[in-house]
């Protein structure tokens, strides 16, 4: 089944790859970052919005509108889409997250899950058929198999029983959809029955911290051959290097002919490291969330305007920004508006923090964008006053050559003097030179930088400062 | 002094009257509802959404933008247009206001308010003159002067007290703008100092709930001879019945050729009762802070969309409302946003709110629009499969004519047959047929309504249903 993902451009420097996901409501063009709307909302942001934003699929959560408004609404309303009046593609997580982060609220059993909602103490079960029949009632473009996402630091014994656990989930997940499918021939089916089998079903991967069960979770959830495969069980707490290390022992093993999901993770920083891993689609709470606490998202790293370093700086949170957030009001007016919990604070952070995640359709003549391309251009621009030599930090696995960076290159970013910004930094180790593109492998800390202290974080601060994120 | 405001009609059956006013940064259409910025933010909403909403003025506050950013941020920013990036008009209030709602963390004397503020328990002084140099210092185009603000219920001899002491501030104002014009002139200004000469000073009537007070207060008030004139001292607990006889005492005795501010009052009933009493423009928080509560206005009343009967509910806020909220979402989803406390849900009862209240530039010929212009027009469209009498209810103090709504008429609001809706409500002394429109002066209460018991409510329903409010 290749029906719904092509792959237009494969990078032989890295694991990096573009490529267009077609579904019931729309194209994705990959890599992509997906806005989070857990209760069918982005939250501080509208739907019209998020497609001025150019967000090109946003996220909804199983258990939650489950809980709240409930199936009875959304079957009412015709399924999410018509519900929250977005047209776009939906991904919906299957509530696998819920069985981590409401542990103390549920009962696990190979039969299912039961919650004990977190709202008014109802119980809720959730069944793998269940996670199905709920996801195709919201209209799902994209539903998640049910897993167990196992929390950090886990047993072994633990994680490898649960990972087969959630291979028979996503066996029982896969027959229910296969069952779906059937009876939505051609010859048989009406509109609706068409468009729900049109949706996709993804796979995830389990496996905890261990590069055993992430290779057999991983081989038995292909072998079941879904529409494509998620990383699951991943930011739950665990260091980066640890949630690095389960994409790249998955990885190899997932078909490339398939989109790659790296769930819960798209900080500015882990988008390059996971692009250039080979993952397609990325999500993450922390651009809405942060944003809500005033933290922006820069080139320089994160920054809280909260501080009072802001107050009378009459810059945008990023200069040359082209997100309306930019574009019209300053620093120092929105840490007012953040001081005195005024609404638009936060709604104009978020809007920047989405911008700069969901990247916009570029002006130029490439046909397509992607989340970091943006970035990338806005990196070289920030840098042609500065001369670069090429990489020579071969310890640091840096692949870069004349034609440019590897990803750049991959995602369609050209760069006209042919070169990387480059940063030197320093480390334990004295000073190194390192490019701030690719070199994965060497890399001890991905997580965000607060720009003051950005000097400090090492090559995670130079991929901030060099690539705008 | 003409300068600035021009009464474009009068209606000689009531005391309605439309006019211009011409500020600094732009003309004003009344009768105008003016959304209330009190920190530098209308709440949740953005100066494009202002625009959108055809908002011709905001509200500023003198003394929450003195206790935060402060002058110093205020200076810095070049005054509060800049600041928030809002173009169009700006009216401060003086602190006067404050002096009420605060009344537990400030001292009073004849020299000014001391205040211990609220943020952070430093002392901050306004007087008068101090109130003005704020205002001008803000760039406000229309400034209030520094009065006192007394509570409901309030003694004879304090009320009286009170507003001489009002009149005295108001001398000094009055007074300290003189100074400020005449270092204005024309061959010495430079056009920073022309365009602060080019902003309006209002003078403030106080005297509580007494009649020769009120009276008083306005005579004196008007010998001052300022830009326009406020009604103040309202809309502090009082009933609805005394914040209309104070306009009405007060309104006699100032000129016709001056815009008239009734403060804090313009609930959508309190409206069309204010414009038929010759006021011009009108400020309230309750749009934008009911909304915040999950409250919208409807042409039925108010209706609070946390109430499960909105569950199911697919219609718009208010059917016809050419708002985003209502053209784009349903009661049911706006509902759940509201529960699920998703900021979308009051961004969107906020943005009907102020479209109620604002109204928008109508795309019929006529040149110019009202707050209450659309509303008019659309109870007309609502109640043309009703059949209405002429309105027979002399008690009423009705005026209605053959030529239609005195007051639509006067606002430039045309029926095409000439009649005005109409509506039988019953109260303690039997059915009754009154006038909608007007008669002002046999209304008991003007208070909101809730839709669910409107029918209780008497006339202050009737006003509600047939006008769109």
């Amino acid at each position: 089944m290749q029906k719904n993902f092509e792959r237009l451009a494969t990078d032989s420097h890295s694991n990096a790859r573009r490529g267009r996901l077609t579904t019931a409501h729309g194209e994705i063009d990959t890599p992509a970052f997906m806005p989070v709307g857990t209760q069918g909302s982005v939250k501080g942001v509208s739907p019209r919005e998020l497609h001025e934003l150019n967000a090109q699929i946003v996220l909804g959560n199983t258990y939650h509108l489950f809980v709240r408004p409930g199936l009875d609404v959304l079957k009412h309303f015709g399924g999410l889409h018509n519900f929250m009046n977005w047209d776009g593609p939906i991904l919906t997580d299957s509530g696998g997250y819920q069985i981590f982060s409401l542990a103390k609220l549920r009962k696990l059993t190979e039969q299912g899950v039961e919650f004990q909602n977190h709202i008014d103490g109802a119980r809720a079960f959730i069944s793998p058929e269940i996670a199905m029949e709920i996801q195709t009632l919201l209209g799902s473009d994209i539903a998640m198999a049910l897993d167990e996402c196992v929390p950090y630091p886990c047993e072994y014994d633990y994680a490898a029983q649960s990972a087969e656990m959630t291979t028979r989930w996503a066996k029982r997940c896969r027959e229910w959809k296969r069952r779906k499918d059937e009876m939505a021939k051609p010859e048989l089916a009406d509109s609706a029955t068409r468009r729900r089998a049109d949706s996709m079903l993804f796979g995830i991967v389990q496996g905890g911290t261990f590069e055993d069960l992430r290779k057999e979770s991983a081989q038995a959830i292909v072998d079941l051959n879904f529409d494509g495969y998620a990383i699951g069980g991943v930011s739950v707490g665990e260091p980066e290097e640890e949630m690095m290390r389960a994409v790249e022992w998955a990885e190899p093993l997932l078909p490339g002919n398939k989109p790659r999901y790296a769930m819960g993770l798209g900080t500015p920083p882990q988008l390059l490291e996971l692009i250039a891993r080979g993952m397609d689609m990325f999500d993450c709470v922390l651009p809405t969330r942060l944003a809500r606490n005033g933290t922006a998202f820069t080139t320089a790293g994160t920054i809280n305007l909260k501080n009072a370093e802001f107050i009378l700086d009459k810059n945008p949170i990023e200069e040359n920004c082209a997100c309306d957030a930019c574009r019209e009001f300053s620093r120092g007016y929105i840490r007012h508006l953040v001081k005195a919990e005024e609404i638009l604070g936060l709604r104009l952070i978020t809007l920047h923090n989405l911008h700069r995640s969901s990247g916009r359709r570029s002006a130029t003549s490439l046909p397509l964008t992607y989340p970091l391309l943006a970035a990338l251009r806005a990196a070289r621009r920030s840098t042609t006053n500065r001369s670069y030599s090429r990489c020579r930090d071969s310890s640091s696995g840096c692949r870069r050559r004349d034609d440019g960076c590897t990803v750049a290159r991959v995602l369609g970013a050209s760069f006209d003097d042919n070169t990387l910004p480059r940063s030197r930094v320093t480390r334990n180790d004295g000073p190194k030179t390192v490019c701030a593109a690719v070199a994965p492998r060497h890399t001890s800390n991905f997580g965000f930088t607060r720009r003051s202290s950005a000097s400090s974080h090492g090559r995670q601060a130079a991929i901030s400062r060099e690539f705008g994120f």
